[in-house]
């Protein structure tokens, strides 16, 4: 049980995961923080959170269960707002799409009291945000993706550990540095590519017709184009390194195709892809 | 009101028409055609053909309708064996996803009777392909294209036309050269985006764990990298010259990207992924 919960940035994450420990029965007091008034008086109409507070320092002072959920470009001023402020017994987290650029900024802000931060990020979302677009069953039977190091304290981590699970939430535990790899190749990539690809058919001449034969397979292929720019654009910040590697090795499997293409090799196209199938059926099934 | 109905190629595509036409009481006999006679039992059961010829001599000879709906790798052979087969009052159409290459094959083979053929191209499709796919309400509100050429007898594009609107669907006419330049861009690069990202993760190590954690996002990216790869790779041997030009000048789109990320560019990155989210909100809509 979670007596006083500070959620700072209260969107789509931070407040369906208000929901759903309300719900869950999980939670006493949910006071929200943010820099935008009207979505936190908004949150509270919703009943998503009980109160709200301008003032991250103040907000936190009294918290048992601190959630960072703010765009990871603006967390290095969370932290810096936080610091000093935080009781010894609190629990912070974040649900940042990155996590080495968290730990860095958390590390630095928070010095001794590091040891309470639970670096976090759960799998699920939508390309809507907002605090409207909340919905208390958002985590259930999704992934949550802890990654404490080795200064973490333990039940600080058993206390993040149990707050998703209240949620429904299944949890796996990973490195920093390996969840900022297997994030940039499964999400950070495809959202490029996807961006790239509404960008490149509204750059030519004839786009508005083009648009109108898109059919379903181009809409589901786009979907994630309609994301929030701001928050992809601190991932391009947060993530850089890995994402340009998989950029690099993408366009190279692309070239593979063109090349095939060009040479009327017929063999070489029913070989890539037939096992781009048979991969994706077998390893994701056909849904 | 169409009497003797030939579907050459009875998979989704013409199972659905045959369901479609049948549903609407636009048909009288639907006789099926094609390489794989368990699946044509198997129409037969499914009581998506009347009955089915394995001969495509024999079959075309008293048909009103002739649908060819094989993979563009097959064509060529299917038109050859109708040749001086088809009365002079029959219709006949395919489905091909580019049209240039149909239009030739289809020209070579008909001789004085191409006039008869109407080029078709249906936008609509799964990824599960087969006959027990398929549904008589695939073509609801969906567009058919159809790009007759000067050559083209009036009467058989009016024929064709009434046939997919019994479907529900609706039908826009447009070149053969604009339609395999527009397929190439909504269709045909987005499969080759999507087949090379599935093949590109595969590649990697750690590929079992880069799997588990794709989320949403990325089953509907690469959704359509479960599509048939053998009617893929014949797309790409018909269309191969649009489709080449459309990579290239998506690879140019991504480096934009890739610059703006090398050079920590928020405000490009920002303006990059902004013009993306607000022309497919806007062209498509946030479905």
């Amino acid at each position: 049980m979670i007596e006083r919960l500070v959620i700072i940035g209260v969107g789509l994450i931070g407040g369906s995961l208000s929901l759903a420990l309300k719900q869950a029965g999980k939670v006493g007091q949910v006071i929200g923080c943010g820099r935008n008034l009207q979505e936190l008086q908004k949150a509270v109409e919703l009943g998503v959170i009980d109160s709200f507070e301008e003032s991250i320092a103040k907000a936190v002072e009294s918290a048992d269960m601190i959630v960072v959920a703010v765009p990871l470009g603006a967390m290095e001023t969370v932290f810096d707002q936080m610091k000093g402020n935080i009781s010894k017994d609190a629990v912070i987290t974040d649900v940042g799409s990155a996590k080495a650029s968290v730990v860095k900024v958390a590390k630095a802000a928070l010095g001794s009291q590091f040891v309470q931060f639970v670096p976090g990020h759960p799998i699920a979302g939508a390309e809507k945000s907002g605090v409207e677009a909340g919905f208390a069953s958002l985590y259930q039977n999704r992934r949550i993706i802890l990654t404490p190091v080795p200064d973490t304290h333990e039940l600080a981590t058993k206390k993040v550990d149990s707050m998703w699970r209240a949620c429904g939430a299944n949890i796996d535990y990973i490195s920093v540095e390996h969840h900022d790899k297997v994030l940039a190749a499964t999400s950070h990539l495809p959202h490029m590519l996807a961006y790239a690809l509404v960008n490149y058919l509204s750059s030519l001449n004839d786009h508005d017709e083009i648009f109108r034969y898109a059919a379903g397979g181009f809409r589901d292929f786009t979907r994630i184009a309609s994301s929030d720019p701001v928050m992809w654009r601190d991932v391009c910040l947060s993530n850089g390194e890995a994402l340009l590697t998989f950029i690099d090795g993408y366009k190279s499997e692309l070239d593979m195709i063109s090349a095939a293409i060009q040479t009327n090799d017929a063999d070489a196209l029913l070989e890539l892809f037939g096992k781009a199938k048979s991969e994706r059926d077998s390893l994701i099934g056909s849904c």
